[in-house]
């Protein structure tokens, strides 16, 4: 039985990982971590958990005791590198959620620190060349039992990358002009209410926000970058619509050759043929983002706009599944040589 | 393992059954049975299962020869009642979703058909004597493998008399004059479109229906006079509020001796003391239908107005689950004398 | 014209009465007060109002020099008592959107303050006698243009009272073992965000909240007892769906004389003849919270349910509309000898 | 007084007018047509006009004696060019809210009908040449009491239009690699039931639809086109959100010469200094659909990506007012020598 803790454990980040732990056949909650609610079931803040867990939160210090072998990071930028260097001589590995292990080099991280507005430095820098970003259909040589720290994706960034992987590796489109045009549902934000995300203003309202940049924008470029073999730019913005859960990102880019509508399908399906959580539709089907709702999975649309030349993929992904707990639950499964679909081996429940 | 067949396996009822058996450890399913969408993969239907099931539609026919052990009935009323006898002479156990087999006598029967406009005579009455209501808070004594016949209880229904239960079996409220104001999400009323269940016409709309008698109360007052030991009617209302997924019946009744808020918390605490799906709440409890959505839990909030010497039991299930396939799961459990909660041991997905 | 001033004009209610009033032909808006955002356009603020207004929020101070006609005290509890003396004095009539006014003597007053935990002192006692519930459908001869204040009425108080009223005049109800179930959007909490009302939080979520007592019962209580001319007391009910705009008010009676459907609905109709915001239907209308949003109109459902010997009413409105700012505006028409509709003749926007 | 007629009176597109024109200070209704529900009133199907209008569902016989100055053609493609000879012959002017009329000439008509398969050859193509497109914005020195017949303009294709006019005009954006990246609320599709739009079916869902090439990109190409002065084509997808109303057009365009934001802003205000609907906002504004819900309003955030050279705007309208009947009735005004916002003069209701 794996040990899990789980540091941020009152946010939605936290709360969706215990809920896969739960059913998780080789893994169980070692320790509920965060710094408020300290003492409190989880159950009393999230009674959907009543009869599920009796766990209380504990904060760092009483949980440090507590032997654990995986540790999730369900916390903001910050917080999981000043954390990482303890929990991994304790013995522990450490999944992050946040950009804090997604970047490699300390140089890369101060490139994305400076985009976002944080201390360029990095708390624990001798822990990046050995961190992995944590999206297995694109790194999954680096995410075995060897692998110690883990750089979970951005929500956005795995819809997208998902959505482009296959066609910016291939060379079938051109890698300037990109664009990823991306939707999500409110709970992206997380559970701290605000006016921007008060019922009654949001309920009706579609918005872009962050127009100036969205902090997901580095890590894409990096990937898309590294799979191009150039590096690239993408333009990309953020909208919020009026669900709770769900990313649709609808993905441009120029194709770079003359390519049909089923050469591409062929493309794509071959690219994702034994991916688990990847499904590949043609254009004609009608997949949205309520059919991964509560899974992990992918559901990628693929289309070509003969007309203009151009490549249209529709990704969608829940947000906190595959967008965030999920994937952090499948790189744990690969952190210690599990079936990659232990404990996400379910449909989600629709309609 | 329990082979399972799904009868209606295309509606709601039955695409939520094929979620709940995926993942249950003891049971598989044999064959998905409709009138259309013959030989389609159910996932082309409902494209979050694409992926988790290949089992394509068959006609009744077909699946006859297929052997089950338990055949679920997600039909409308007057189905199950002609196909049940074949398959119960075929040795499979029958657990069905209408009407059909909730009530023990022809008698009872015709009651319950004619106040829905149905023919009375029932086609199969013989097995009436056998079949159980499937309610096993309730019933769980006569819930065992010797049964074969299930009537499943209808989803306003489970709400109402799983918050009424225990105080009209104390004799806590007279049992004239009891309310019970039902407001449900959506899907309750099933996948077929129609202009009640527009997008644009159900968005921002609440209202009350069936004004003039809804079908479900003839059970509630049945089961409620079982126990009160004495014929009894409610006034029940049924309204739709545009969510998806869960019922909210808020339930009144008039003390018939004074009782404190805390003997009444403490009688609804005793009496759900060992059930596994129904949790009691006190009346600051900030518990609502998001907290049962996606698991078999029954919410209960009990509040006494002592004003107005009234008990009220705000009573929340997703009618999905505990008020439709997840209540004909822990049927089947118990049937098959499997642990009752054996493959209904999750919390839903929250937010 | 009529100089209008809004205190509280950044919250629902201020820029309820701002939208309202810019479309009234003989009154327009002289102030726009709060206590925050002072100097801001209430454009920047809302912008739906950019284009239609330029006006700047101004303090109560810079406010007090413009001559005012009517102020609309659109404020919670406490803050018109302490302001309306000094507007008066001004030759201001003052409409007070709290509890302020809603009682006519300082002895009702305090039993309602001591209800919701306030000091049961009122700060203007002498304005109280003088003071007009402001529901025109029960008090129209009271409010005249020799009217100077007027307690606009709690929302869920519009509906059950105007639900309620013809029944409980007539005696067609027993006084008591009255059941009010109400349902409101989101909306109804005002604009400040808050855990309860944060998007995720709400979506999907119908639940009960101050199950322990709610500020509007006093109010219905009241105005009930008046029209049945005895103390009575209801069971009232508070829910929240996750709509944003609408209240459903399910109001039941034991029938204190045998009444058929038919007898109810034309009493309902006597009643209501020449009211131009109620509108009465019968018991298979398929009239909900949708029909009402953003009009002025109160639509009722008459039902009667003759197995229960039970009254039951179905009360749709606007919270923010004939739950506030439309009936604070016809109250407006109303002391100023206008036409009661004037800026208020319009339907909603359907879908 | 104008007396106006509507053809398709039960659609929402019929009902949007009725709204309106009960509020136009200069027009009335002479006649609501339909082919069913002839003799309903128009209150029965639509209550929330219960109260504010009287009028019955007449046949188009009936209606051809009642004397018109305007028709509105609130009908699907192929109607309106079949009923307009007549109505004009009878000295009305016709506004049609299909493509019928959105195209000068038959050729451009025929590449519409070939693109959506509809029989290319118009049935009133003589009236083509007289016909004007009915975005006032674009073409409102054609919008005048000489003009008998306007093509009211597609809802996409308003949004679309007005958020890349100033750019495209200007020589701003390269004619190449324009994207509109579109999402729509449900209303869009009609009253119409039907699977796609069953309220379960779509709720918590987004999805793209018609990838293979949607009607309004036509018209979009060609407006576009003429102020471009050369041809030009869009990659234009449309996706569905589970809201009622509203349309966020995100459009993308490569700069075709360095631009500030500053600058873009600048040319998008200027362009649109003197239109009474068009809002232009700087890219930190939190502005969306709930913003322009019931109004004619276009809200457009004006962005400019300099990393990627790439001109963004966000365009919002509401599908049913200025992306339907707020359309058609100015351009009615326009067509009568009104003022341009009479019975348009107002915000919408928010929240």
């Amino acid at each position: 039985m794996i040990n899990a803790k789980i540091i941020g454990a009152c946010g939605y980040g936290g709360v969706g990982m215990t809920e896969l732990l739960l059913r998780h056949p080789e893994a169980r909650i070692a320790a509920l971590v965060d710094i408020e609610n300290i003492g409190s079931p989880l159950a009393d803040l999230y009674p959907h958990l009543a009869g599920f867990t009796d766990l209380c939160i504990v904060d760092a210090e009483s949980a440090a005791a507590e032997p654990a072998d995986v540790v999730f990071m369900a916390t903001p930028d910050g917080v999981g590198m000043r954390l990482a260097p303890a929990e991994l001589e304790r013995g522990a590995k450490v999944i992050d959620y946040s950009g804090d292990f997604r970047f490699n080099t300390p140089e890369a991280y101060a490139d994305y620190a400076s985009r976002i507005g944080r201390d360029t430095r990095h708390a624990a820098p001798d822990l990046l060349p050995h961190s992995t970003y944590g999206l297995p259909e694109l790194h999954r040589a680096s995410l075995t039992p060897a692998t110690a720290v883990v750089g979970n994706p951005g929500c956005f960034a795995v819809s997208c990358l998902l959505g482009l992987a296959p066609a910016v590796r291939d060379g079938l489109v051109e890698t300037e002009g990109l664009v990823c045009d991306c939707k999500t549902g409110v709970s992206g934000a997380g559970k701290k209410p605000g006016p921007a995300f008060h019922y009654p203003a949001r309920y009706d309202q579609m918005n872009a926000y962050k127009l100036g940049g969205h902090q997901h924008v580095c890590e894409i470029e990096r990937e898309l970058g590294l799979l191009a073999g150039a590096e690239l730019r993408v333009t990309f913005t953020a909208q919020v619509v009026p669900v709770c859960r769900g990313i649709l990102s609808t993905l441009y880019g120029r194709l770079a050759r003359p390519a049909s509508p089923g050469e591409v399908l062929a493309l794509y399906r071959a690219f994702y043929e034994n991916e688990p959580f990847v499904r590949v539709f043609p254009d004609d089907a009608a997949v949205g983002t309520a059919h991964v709702r509560g899974s992990n999975t992918c559901a990628l649309v693929i289309s070509v706009d003969t007309r203009t030349r151009t490549l249209r993929v529709v990704s969608c992904i829940d947000n906190l599944v595959k967008g965030q707990a999920g994937s952090a639950l499948q790189n744990m499964n690969l952190l210690f040589g599990l079936p990659e679909t232990a404990g996400l081996d379910q449909p989600g429940a629709y309609p």
